[in-house]
């Protein structure tokens, strides 16, 4: 089976690159001293996590999720060692004690005083993470808050240790400014364990990351692990920050031309917003790709500089580069569309066709999908 | 079994509301006298078709779909009429002409000469509506197109008649210019059938349509049938252009409060990117609502003006209305928000839990996603 083979829209994952995005991303933590727990929130699939655990260089410590629907295929996969990095509440717990009732070992993040006192009384508490805010502000306290201790004395034998996500870095634009968000997220989990452990709290976890602060930290010491994600697919908008390069990009979305305007220079192609998301992370970059870049059957941009320029549910009006010499795109045609942000374009699909490098289907690997 | 019991993130369907919407579209239509054929597009539930199709005033003329995956599930619980809204490729075919010889009748559309040879070359060519562009740009020809005469000779008996969609409807303000897009979308349609009628071709089947167009037209005199879709639902973009009354939202996204910042009047949840999509549709009206307004548990406006200003891949971020004296809102509490735009957000879920009016759920309908 080849790729020409298949429905469209569908998702492609080129395997020797997700395996060198790997790679790369364990020689930066494994540098670092500090254990690599990935987060598989963009991936969602056993088999790209068995790849990613697999790893060459870091000491793997578990991994992440971001949906208890993930925790519980993982969990069902063999993977005990889980962090459910999303604030926990009251009603999810029953779920996850049934989890860990079966021999998972699910970990849990809050902020919250409430919260922390909810888990204590638990007849069987998770262990738990207090979320800090490290300047994304979203989730967390901030590491001087003076809630901080109530909420490890809440928490009591289910402290665990420290959590901080530095999300901001996508703000980021060059090496330095990853550095110095990295740093901002280190110190932040530091200074928070400082003033746990004069208060007597152990914090065994000391848990930071995202792809851009993992790969670019000047230093992690201190910290006990790092949880980055995008990074095993990469995408257009990482590829600016410096996460991948232009050619690490793992993941494509095959589709279909089905429309064509010759005297426009446009043509009609059946991934559209469904498919792609309506996802605009390259609004933000110096280079916008609209809602996609289209590249032909093999992954490559001979269709030069080609935009998915509109996204209606099941269309995408692609702009065809003025300047490139392009072959004839008869109806049926397929290309490949690489995406904005990959986690997001992966969702609405419920498999990866997986090729090496050639349009020839090595393997279809399932994602978990919902919640 | 009640919306308190539900895991979050999760869909809610209002069953009086999305009857009241299918009531008033069916009474729309039949004031025209022109078939009804509902787009499942939105909905994607064999139960929602079901409804839509027991209309009260119109005539049902089978139903429109934007998937071949959701042609197959409508074949397969008993639907046989059924319009393949997206343009046709080759290899799409097989997949109709197998569906066609169990007993559907799909119809195809296409605006493409070499497809239009394809289709009536295959063994089993499916009744095909050639595509007309009434001024959305994306697909179709031009009434006036020379191609169009060349089109139908080429189709020949599989050619069954012409189809149009108004999608810049979306663009209109006022009932005035829907009336007027409305207008244009039949005159297209007309144009062409005149055009194909005086060489000679019959058009059994004339379709137009989008929500607004179909409820605002002035007339649609000639035309056969109209293919509207996110009425049943409604969304905050629609209710601004006059589809929906702002009460008129039958699908909501059941949350949980993951995280509170009571001193920046803001909370978070865990509704995000996914389960609301990225979509800002409400940008370009005048109320832009953001990711999404929040509404109690109950989908009542109780919590005034409060938006989701941010959304990341499993986070909401809600800033709390100012000036709206709001209970406490601990983690756990669960919320509901009302989509910008209904056949995005629906589509992240796998079913919708049905309440009719109060918070108790009555039903559990599945959606058919992907492709």
């Amino acid at each position: 089976m080849t790729l020409d083979d298949l429905p469209t829209p569908c998702l492609v994952l080129d395997r020797p690159t997700l395996q060198a995005n790997l790679d790369r991303m364990s020689r930066a933590v494994a540098a670092h001293g500090v254990a690599l727990r990935p987060h598989m929130k963009t991936a969602k699939s056993i088999d790209v996590a068995r790849l990613a655990m697999a790893s060459r260089d870091a000491v793997i410590g578990g991994i992440t999720v971001s949906t208890l629907a993930e925790a519980e295929y993982f969990a069902a996969h063999g993977i005990t060692d889980i962090l459910y990095a999303v604030g926990i509440t009251p009603q999810k717990l029953a779920q996850v004690a049934a989890l860990n009732a079966n021999g998972a070992a699910i970990i849990v993040i809050t902020d919250d005083a409430d919260m922390a006192s909810a888990i204590a009384s638990h007849p069987t508490p998770p262990q738990t993470l207090i979320e800090l805010d490290c300047g994304e502000a979203r989730g967390g306290i901030a590491p001087d808050d003076p809630a901080l201790l109530d909420l490890a004395a809440r928490l009591g034998p289910a402290l665990a240790g420290v959590l901080t996500h530095a999300g901001h870095s996508y703000a980021g634009r060059t090496p330095a400014d990853m550095r110095t968000i990295a740093e901002a997220e280190r110190q932040t989990a530091l200074r928070a364990v400082t003033r746990l452990h004069a208060a007597g709290f152990a914090t065994p976890i000391i848990s930071v990351g995202s792809s851009p602060t993992a790969l670019h930290a000047a230093t992690l010491d201190g910290v006990s692990e790092t949880r980055p994600g995008v990074y095993m697919f990469g995408d257009l908008f990482q590829a600016q920050i410096g996460t991948n390069a232009r050619d690490g990009l793992a993941l494509t979305v095959l589709t279909s031309v089905i429309g064509r305007r010759p005297a426009e220079r446009r043509i009609l192609v059946d991934a559209g917003a469904l498919a792609l998301s309506k996802d605009r992370s390259t609004q933000a970059v110096p280079q916008d790709y609209g809602f996609g870049l289209a590249l032909d059957l093999n992954g490559q941009p001979s269709l030069g500089h080609s935009l998915v320029t509109r996204a209606n549910q099941e269309h995408g009006v692609i702009d065809l580069d003025p300047g490139a010499d392009l072959p004839a795109l008869p109806i049926g045609t397929k290309l490949r569309i690489a995406p904005n942000h990959a986690c997001l374009t992966a969702a609405a699909h419920d498999r990866y066709y997986v090729v090496d490098g050639s349009t020839t289907v090595q393997a279809i690997w399932p994602r978990v999908n919902g919640w």
